[in-house]
């Protein structure tokens, strides 16, 4: 609305937001929306998984229904019961038994569920540990809490226990994020045991534990494990998951599961933003597990996710450089790959790979002290197996005649 | 998942959410879920003004058309573009020409719009000027910001500017929170030239406007007024508008119009709680607007509210006591009535209007120092007209035994 000669206000924005630049991931969002970019870079699951056909039944048998007016109404922060108690069945899965539906809370996706945790338990200069490499936009979200993050170093099986003690002793932190299945970006899984110890050790120190399991159903080889929030005796552990890589993401419905002062603490905080979670998409994932049909778009798109990543990490050991070392995970939708420490993947190489419309993720976003410019996160649940080979043959090019250029 | 015996952990919650009870309106939701209750408490759209029809249609639509996979799968933070074009056009009709759609963002219903104002500019401690009596969400929004709240005097035309001056001269606050039109909870319309003195005054002392505009197109007599944001010219006016109120509420859609400097900020601050807006509800919107339906459903409804609002003051020149006096406002949800200070309209008559079936929201919840007990707000939008007729008689019959009892 101003016009020009108009002086406009400098703005003072809070501490929390002065300096806060777009969340990396977000950021590379825009720039790959350009059609014609190989994007391994995004999180997001193959459109052609996404069930619009099954959403468009039920939505219309929903909106067709007696209850359809109540669907668009106000609902209850706390959310919409049905969806609550088939939540409640669902999360069995991963060996966590709720007594009351006051332990679970319908939230906007999953990462509400990191927003209203840190609202509940941070005040500024708090510090929360971290897997290194972790979530990239969990170091967005703490900042906007003026957190301090401290990274635990992480192991070819995941968080390594004696760093994790180490840190909790030196630091005291109010809490630990971790996704202990298929991890983004590292696409690995820690084993049952280190699921009791993760729960042993915290519980021991009084260090809440957030457990994000976004990617959990999307395995395409090995055993279904039990939560670490299945060994939480103590109530530290606050349990995450979300629809949005095996439903819909863009209908922003994931749940929370914690104990009933937590889940109690988390519900008022969501009261003052969103009010509440979208009452027909609750409905609909309601639907959408009471009927089976999350099983059978399960039984359908995991080989297809397979195939994505077979294809991937043999287009891995076709043309990236030997130096180069990747995980080989069980499910999700991520490969981390790690280069000689001598290489930077995170400046001219990624413009470079942007020319040439290939993205992916730098690892220092992944990373709260700034490393990890030697390593990538590749996303392989996106692109088509035509595109995969393409993509992977033109950065294993690209790093090839880097590497020569170092030598 | 904690057994008997198990010493649960002692939480050590967040200093903002330590003491934080739940938002007052949020937890009378509850309360008048019972289905016995004739509720004048919730800020609920008439059940039957919903399109359920409508929606179910364009719903239906867009998840058979070629799109539809790009609706169910991850949107950018500042929205659809296509909702954003149609946003923009309409606030026109409150006077804001928007230059570029990076002045303008989705967000998950009118009130996640303060939340997001409130992140990209509240410190600890930061002072907030609200009307006295204010929106009951903003103290509490407010206080998980750790704000402090200064109320600015409300006569019957509105805010009063002299202590509008007044408060900013001596509190020195970084932002005014207002509902010019249909004001929640007294009803009131500030007037063109206050509107314009507002933009003034605070553009004079850099002081940031949240206008908050959720209820302006339920107007059922008298003309459309100019926003406030129309006339900034130094960008200091962030505008809300919301859905939920015309379309539906359990989408959870709205606006928000800001300079692009503001909206940036905005944009990170959302891409940290719920990452975006539901993508397929945005699309929907988009056809509400763009299809002329939604002016088709105001122009259905309008006529169902004027008639409940006009039963309501009926019932209460008839049943409520002499000494009670109440707005008569040209729009919204709300009517705002006042006792003699020796009333108290907060506790014991509370709850004996709750025994007797009736629910309202007791004034003192507007108030940031507690005021208000002798007031009450009463939403007209979703009762029938025999239950308004009777419930006001209910609650007519109770004050006037209180009335004498105090006598």
């Amino acid at each position: 609305m101003t016009k020009p000669g108009d002086k406009v206000l400098d703005y003072n924005f809070s501490d929390r937001c002065k300096n806060l630049e777009g969340n990396a991931i977000r950021e590379i969002f825009k720039l790959i929306s350009q059609p014609d970019i190989i994007s391994f870079a995004g999180g997001m699951p193959a459109s052609q998984a996404l069930p619009k056909d099954e959403m468009r039944v039920i939505l219309n048998s929903l909106l067709a229904s007696d209850i359809a007016t109540s669907l668009l109404q106000y609902g209850a922060t706390e959310g919409y019961v049905p969806f609550l108690k088939e939540g409640a069945k669902y999360v069995e899965k991963v060996g966590i038994k709720i007594k009351d539906l006051s332990e679970i809370l319908a939230i906007s996706g999953g990462q509400q569920g990191i927003d209203l945790t840190f609202k509940a338990f941070i005040n500024k200069g708090d510090r929360i540990l971290v897997e290194a490499p972790t979530y990239v936009a969990v170091p967005h979200i703490a900042k906007t809490y003026e957190a301090e993050l401290i990274g635990v170093q992480s192991d070819d099986d995941g968080i390594n226990l004696e760093d994790l003690e180490k840190m909790i002793l030196e630091h005291n932190p109010k809490l630990l994020y971790i996704v202990p299945t298929f991890s983004n970006p590292t696409g690995r899984t820690i084993d049952v045991e280190k699921r009791k110890k993760i729960a042993e050790i915290t519980a021991k120190h009084n260090v809440i534990v957030l457990e994000d399991n976004p990617y959990g159903e999307l395995r395409y080889s090995g055993e279904c494990l039990p939560s670490i929030k299945s060994f939480d005796n103590k109530g530290n552990v606050i349990y995450l998951t979300s629809f949005s890589k095996t439903i819909s993401p863009g209908m922003r419905v994931g749940l929370a599961v914690a104990s009933e002062k937590v889940i109690r603490k988390l519900t008022i905080g969501k009261q003052a933003t969103d009010v509440h979670t979208t009452t027909l998409f609750q409905a609909a994932t309601t639907e959408f597990l009471k009927q089976g049909l999350l099983k059978e778009i399960l039984d359908k798109n995991i080989p297809l996710y397979k195939v994505k990543l077979d294809t991937m990490l043999k287009a891995l050991a076709m043309y990236f450089p030997s130096s180069a070392k990747w995980t080989h995970p069980e499910g999700g939708l991520f490969i981390w790959v790690t280069f000689p420490k001598t290489i930077d993947v995170a400046g001219e190489i990624f413009r470079e790979a942007i020319n040439r419309k290939v993205a992916y993720v730098a690892g220092n976003s992944s990373f709260v002290d700034g490393s990890g410019r030697n390593c990538l996160r590749l996303n392989f649940s996106n692109a088509t197996e035509t595109d995969i080979m393409k993509g992977i043959k033109i950065l294993g090019d690209l790093l090839k005649e880097k590497l020569e250029g170092v030598c």
